[in-house]
């Protein structure tokens, strides 16, 4: 599944969990979640529901809405 | 399933779909969803994906974060 918006998700998680340091391991322990998980998440391929959404946030310690301010999302 | 933050997501999509003044069936048919899905997930009965997510929100003219807005979130 090759989807712009997940990728995009995908890829502000890894920004804000390198923000904090945090290794792939150390965010999946923090929010209950597999690393295979968080990788693929990472990666664009997951459509991820919105209580893994607000727990990744929780555990990077943003607000769910800062993990979906897509740029440019209304006219893409 | 009973849980908080699908309730505020609920209400959320409920106050920006009443802001538009659509009702249920309008918004389903513009975000190619059923109607009953949309009120299950205004009921907060529903662990949305985030493709659906951004799909309500582009329907509801505002942006995915929007519908994330959780207040008192982070101490929840």
């Amino acid at each position: 599944m090759e989807n712009q918006e997940l990728i995009q998700f995908g890829l502000l998680v890894k920004k804000r969990r390198l923000e904090q340091n945090l290794s792939q391991e150390q965010l999946a322990l923090s929010c209950d979640l597999d690393r295979t998980y968080i990788s693929s998440i990472e990666r664009g391929k997951r459509n991820v529901g919105l209580l893994n959404i607000i727990k990744i946030a929780k555990a990077l310690n943003v607000e769910p809405s800062q993990l979906l301010t897509f740029d440019g999302y209304l006219n893409g």
